[in-house]
């Protein structure tokens, strides 16, 4: 069966994820996309590996009755809590996390092997993004905050106020020598644009959102899975209200949503 | 049969229940109590009234299968979106919510008819305080505030740092004329001692917690449900993490949690 006309099948808590679509349909413009967005149990970054990987397989299913032909885990809490167990459930299908090219783009970036990773409580514990740096660069140093408000106020849109400002100047009070800042939670890049007026000058700006577009699309050329059509097209899935999903959602995907795109599913 | 040696269940989203709780506990000390925080699916402040209430059902059943006697809905926004539901699906259960007690108290604690209340988006959306506080006192003028991001910083613990300083000051920016503050969230209570540095010194700061309290013991008192037996005790059941619920939950309780007090139970 050619399987290029298929979709790609990506999940996330909530909203997040949409700052790595939006990276993935611009890197695959011929490509269709399945976007679902759990938020009838979100966040997933304060919750427990085992809940998260128990919701992670719930969402992949959905996504592959959908007909998918390769799945992005666009959420780094999941990526870290369910990915090899997805790639078991699913060993004919290309799945793909956030975390090794989000860790790959921060080894490509440092200079000084000092590297501080923003992300949430459970992302932070299961220490991913350490052993993968590490992994490449033995001495690097490397700082971790766990910042699970950032993920609430992300998906209330506070994203340049006074309260996002004085979280992140929480979260970034004792930055010295690092010059890297690993952005290890989708819901990050939208702090982008306040960070960069926080941060010394010298810090670089992680996210994986484009190493992750890079390497589903080396993936999907490997496996011959490119799409050779010419129409393609977007769908959005949540677990729970489709408006909210519409007004908060465009915040990540840096364009509007129509409504009509939207569908509610049920969780399990 | 004699009920009054059953416990009384109390639900919450997580554990910001564990302040009305506390009260609960206060005024009624020879009652047992088994305390249930749905941590795999919290927060439900920014969630559906339908997803809302097909929770709330499934935490009534898992207590209601642990013999309770009495249930209570230690939560705002699963009180505005199930209350009228529980009480259908335990028609021989009494059943009581957070709601109406806070608005009780709020109408008690005004003397010039102005008020503001702070609470969840879907508890907001659902003008439940509005309706109760306005069916007492007509001409009363209420100001409402989503303020969703501090249930994410009391289940950090963050209730008396900058970022939590920064959220109260954005939400109450605008507080003129009122003379009473309702809390109309549960894990709003453990702000009480930032809020008072903050507040004008006529402002008075309302919660449910206590006339819940006072509502429950009446109401026991009238269904002859008061506990007559010396033994009492205190179980917790949470659906995701013990360890984290008893990590945070003291902040709430206002004492220290016991990890063997605590079992995991599943959502559904």
């Amino acid at each position: 069966m050619d399987k290029s006309p298929l979709a790609i099948g990506v999940f996330d808590s909530g909203m997040g994820g949409l700052s790595v679509l939006r990276a993935l349909h611009k890197a695959l413009p011929h490509e269709s996309f399945i976007y679902l967005g759990d938020t009838a149990r979100l966040p997933y970054g304060t919750k427990s590996p085992d809940t998260v990987q128990q919701y992670a397989v719930q969402m992949a299913r959905i996504l592959v009755e959908c007909r998918i032909k390769a799945l992005v885990i666009a959420c780094n809490t999941a990526t870290t809590a369910a990915l090899p167990h997805l790639r078991t459930m699913l060993p004919d299908m290309p799945v793909l996390g956030v975390v090794s090219p989000g860790a790959a783009a921060a080894v490509a970036a440092t200079q000084n092997r000092r590297l501080m990773v923003l992300a949430t409580e459970t992302t932070i514990a299961s220490q991913a993004y350490q052993r993968l740096i590490n992994a490449q660069i033995p001495d690097a140093i490397i700082s971790s905050r766990a910042c699970s408000v950032l993920v609430a106020l992300a998906e209330e849109g506070m994203v340049d106020n006074t309260i996002a400002r004085a979280a992140l100047q929480h979260y970034l009070s004792d930055i010295v020598d690092e010059d890297t800042l690993l952005l290890g939670c989708t819901h990050f890049p939208v702090f982008k644009s306040l960070l960069s007026t926080l941060l010394p000058q010298h810090v670089r700006i992680v996210d994986s959102a484009e190493a992750t577009a890079t390497a589903l699309q080396t993936l999907l050329l490997k496996e011959g899975l490119l799409n050779t059509a010419i129409s393609h097209s977007m769908r959005y899935l949540v677990t729970d209200s489709v408006n909210r999903f519409q007004k908060v959602g465009e915040i990540f995907l840096g364009e509007p949503l129509n409504l009509s795109d939207i569908e509610l599913v049920n969780a399990c």
